[in-house]
């Protein structure tokens, strides 16, 4: 059992003020707590089953490891059950962000639901991107939802909060900024190279007018059906295959 | 205000049970009821907020509407709050599944979340696939929340129960069956006909060994970081937007 300190601390990371202001956020389930202790990031406090326990790297570094029951842990995190760990780890500090940064950024504007934003953080990993620049209405990076949906990719992606008009605005004018549009150039007659910045928007709020009229390069997905639109996610795993096609 | 009859229906198709035993479903949200109505599919009744009465089409099917308070039609659905429409609808009559289907088909097996269950079935919408064939262990298609991520595509995908590896089986043996494996075919270096099946399994739990035989084909999306998968909504999503590429 964790002493009331501990417990009181945990529960306050459940909120984003209080993460701000400990500069901590929590990382519930074993696979994304491996994750943690695998990465560069640092961790506070590891709490954990009895049965987790023996799944934990031998060479631990040095941090306080309790363990204690699911019941516990449970009542402790913000997931239904918990029967593995949780941790509460240091919030990185951002990289410096470059004026004309190599690669492909993905930036995203308004995309307010954490599941969304994880997915879309494991995407940028999963393609190798540079990171991740936010808008500052996006859902916020180190909310446990939005961790839990990085799938691990929280240790590995860097991540920007921007007020994303002001930060467009200082790019290079020639650097591309591509944007998804349902009247825009078809992709599949386009040859994408993976250098610039891809904004995307969320389904329901879209691009602000501030962030669209940054664009340089707007771009459609081909469809077939019915369907009006496609999720954030989708769009952006879409678009990105497609970058990624020709090298 | 609505009967106790009434409500005590609503409430039953909560459950599959019920779904299966009355053949309805319900539809909650303004959007997705104003689908249902456009459709061809049948409804039984409707329920809606003052507000969002107004916003019902003109030429409303013969169909009983009944306008409740925000707190009446909260407490009926499933959903944390709705401030706009709930419908009972018939589940649809499946169409027959010809042994050997034009196009490509959407077969997914074990996707039990149905998050990612609705939004398969809205991409099979937005590639206007013939149709989706779902494994017993899949969530039920007909779930509040499948039909929620849908996004109104349930009104227009024809989908199929079935004993996945039985009816894999029944497929003519040139007919191809692709999947998704991390050691498959680069689907860059392929040019793929939307013709056949396409199977997806669940991150969690991939594809059950007697649906893995049958796969004639396996695709690998290459990506370039470190995330070790995507999932299976976004994976399915990347694979289809190669099948459509060449047309």
């Amino acid at each position: 059992m964790v002493s009331k300190a501990v417990a009181k601390y945990v529960h306050a990371l459940h909120l984003k003020k209080y993460r701000l202001r400990h500069e901590a956020f929590l990382v519930e389930g074993g696979k994304s707590v491996l994750e943690l202790l695998r990465s560069g990031l640092q961790t506070e406090r590891v709490l954990v089953t009895v049965e987790f326990a023996a799944k934990l790297p031998a060479q631990l570094p040095n941090v306080p490891v309790e363990v204690l029951t699911e019941a516990e842990l449970t009542s402790l995190g913000t997931l239904a059950t918990n029967n593995t760990a949780l941790a509460i780890a240091r919030l990185p500090t951002e990289p410096p962000l470059q004026p004309a940064p190599g690669g492909l950024l993905l930036a995203l504007d308004q995309v307010r639901d954490p599941g969304n934003l994880g997915t879309l953080i494991r995407l940028a990993d999963w393609y190798g991107l540079p990171g991740v620049v936010l808008s500052e209405t996006c859902a916020d990076p180190w909310a446990p939802k939005t961790v839990a949906a990085t799938m691990g990719s929280f240790t590995r992606v860097p991540i920007w909060q921007r007020d994303l008009p002001a930060w467009l605005a200082t790019l290079p004018a020639n650097l591309p900024v591509y944007g998804a549009d349902l009247h825009g150039d078809n992709v599949h007659h386009l040859t994408l190279e993976p250098t610039g910045v891809l904004v995307m928007g969320s389904e329901s709020h879209g691009l602000t007018p501030e962030v669209e009229a940054r664009l340089t390069q707007r771009l459609h997905i081909p469809g077939r059906g019915q369907a009006e639109s496609l999720n954030v996610a989708i769009s952006a795993a879409i678009l990105l295959d497609n970058f990624h096609r020709n090298k």
